[in-house]
């Protein structure tokens, strides 16, 4: 059985939005297939790479994480759900294979180079998230990784030091592989992608006044001024939305609006997304209410959780030190 | 009680040499002079920056330099003495850390762009080596580190992310300041500073046919080509090492040799030097003998003082993952 590892962050509050409960959902199905050992990590020491001078409570972005992994179908006990500073083997791996890294092969990955330039990201944690991220993975000889495209060149690195140690020490370590999962593309409010540094997004945990002011004030379309205009549906985040939230009703929708129908305008494909969305979002909601209103049994969960991988992780450091000849 | 906190690698052998032999009896007066809480570290991890490649054991080596630390006056019931890699809290305080060190902090320390240049060591971890020799320090709140000249620039970027933590979070650790000790020069056989790399050592358990033969094969002092030709001591490493072993001596010889005495010529001070070396090293050698041959209970003792320091790590660990609002 294929050992699979996925990781989100607890950046911001927490919080998720519309776009990671795309991937959320991509993991669940990955679970509820059976055919994969999986370990889903709530990532706070690389939370840390961008945000290491922000005063928010890491237990309470946590919590959020946790509540939303599992309200949204991730299920202790199928996956492993935990949080990666329980697990201090990540912090011993990530050491010794810091030993074996050249600075340049992470002086050229895109992300550092970007963030580098644009945010002054420059401290030697940053520099060093990809090999984190390859201790992370490795720690538990994960197989299979499902990462969006933007990660595919932590994951490359991520190989390369995994041909490196087992070249050096011992051939311990399986190359870890991209799980390329359909997840679907997600606008957010302004049309560009979904994400947090943008204030584009709907939370998954959004109240409904919340989502309906999101919603009705959402761009659609800007050659469609009136009722009546003809409109490009695929060219809206509305429709993107609908897609998702309402799919039978998309291929209606489009002909009325390509047409230009006078009865059915953005007004129209708004409310229909709200209430879609409220329908989807809303047992979500409770459930994800229901575990964070007993903090104490969800930080048991991820406790255990995070037993079960310090025992995996523990016994892949045996192997570690032993091929480095450590004590 | 302020807290020391000193260390040495385990690289090639482990079996130390004579200049670590008085470092490590300024750490036995240290110890001894019962003025400070002493933490005496053998750094496996450290060891890795520059030996990674290496398939020696390290286990041996550590062993090595245990029995040396405590045959040389360390005492595991003064001191704590102690493996890093068994003090876990050194790797993880080591990540948090990286999170708040720029770059360009440690590509300016001068043994980096040294050894960067001269042995083309590039890795990650070479680069992040005063990170970790900080964690090494501060996770137990050492205020002395007992230095040369060398270490200053580590220890000084160690006092700057300090000051960094300690604004950023929480006032939480002391500056550690660097503990400049009495050590004697001590040269090699070729009158270069003794070091591992020169192959220029005598070390503290080198068996007598050996001390003899690097002794007898000793540079003196090019100018003094006969018996009868004036000498000068001050250059002379055989006369740099009598000061040390047969202090009682040197005025006598310094007076003959200056002179050019025709019956006391440079065999004759290797001579005294072979046979003080030999008297001040026979007991050490024992020692470590005795020790070396019951690793079982130097493994215990060296577990011992683990215990007692991860005690220590982990409750310096509470406060910093609470002043960064971890965990």
């Amino acid at each position: 059985m294929k050992t699979l590892l996925s990781g989100m962050q607890p950046t911001g509050t927490g919080m998720l939005h519309l776009g990671n409960y795309e991937v959320l959902k991509s993991w669940v199905q990955l679970q509820n297939s059976g055919e994969y050992e999986c370990f889903n990590c709530i990532v706070d020491w690389h939370a840390l790479t961008a945000d290491f001078d922000k005063k928010e409570n890491m237990p309470e972005k946590i919590f959020n994480v946790a509540a939303e992994y599992i309200a949204a179908g991730l299920d202790p006990e199928k996956s492993v759900i935990f949080i990666q500073s329980d697990v201090k083997q990540h912090a011993e791996l990530h050491l010794l294979l810091s030993m074996i890294v050249p600075v340049p092969w992470l002086e050229r990955v895109p992300s550092y180079k970007d963030k580098l330039e644009k945010l002054g990201l420059d401290s030697y944690g940053f520099l060093g998230y990809p090999v984190l991220q390859a201790a992370d993975i490795i720690v538990y000889k994960a197989n299979l990784v499902p990462v969006g495209k933007d990660q595919l060149p932590h994951l490359e690195i991520a190989r390369e030091i995994v041909r490196r140690f087992n070249f050096l020490y011992d051939d311990i370590f399986p190359e870890p592989q991209a799980l390329e999962s359909y997840v679907p593309y997600i606008p957010g409010t302004d049309n560009r992608k979904m994400g947090k540094s943008y204030n584009n997004y709907i939370l998954m945990c959004e109240d409904e006044d919340s989502i309906v002011r999101k919603i009705m004030g959402c761009f659609t379309d800007e050659t469609k001024l009136r009722r009546g205009d003809p409109g490009h549906p695929d060219l809206c985040p509305v429709y993107a939305l609908l897609k998702i939230y309402a799919p039978s009703e998309t291929d209606r929708i489009k002909t009325l609006c390509e047409a230009g129908d006078r009865e059915w305008g953005c007004v129209k494909c708004k409310k229909l997304l709200v209430s879609s969305l409220l329908e989807t979002l809303k047992p979500f909601r409770e459930r994800r209410n229901e575990l964070l209103a007993d903090k104490e049994e969800l930080r048991k969960i991820l406790k255990k959780g995070g037993e079960k991988a310090s025992e995996r992780a523990e016994s892949t450091m045996r192997e570690v030190r032993q091929a480095m000849r450590l004590w």
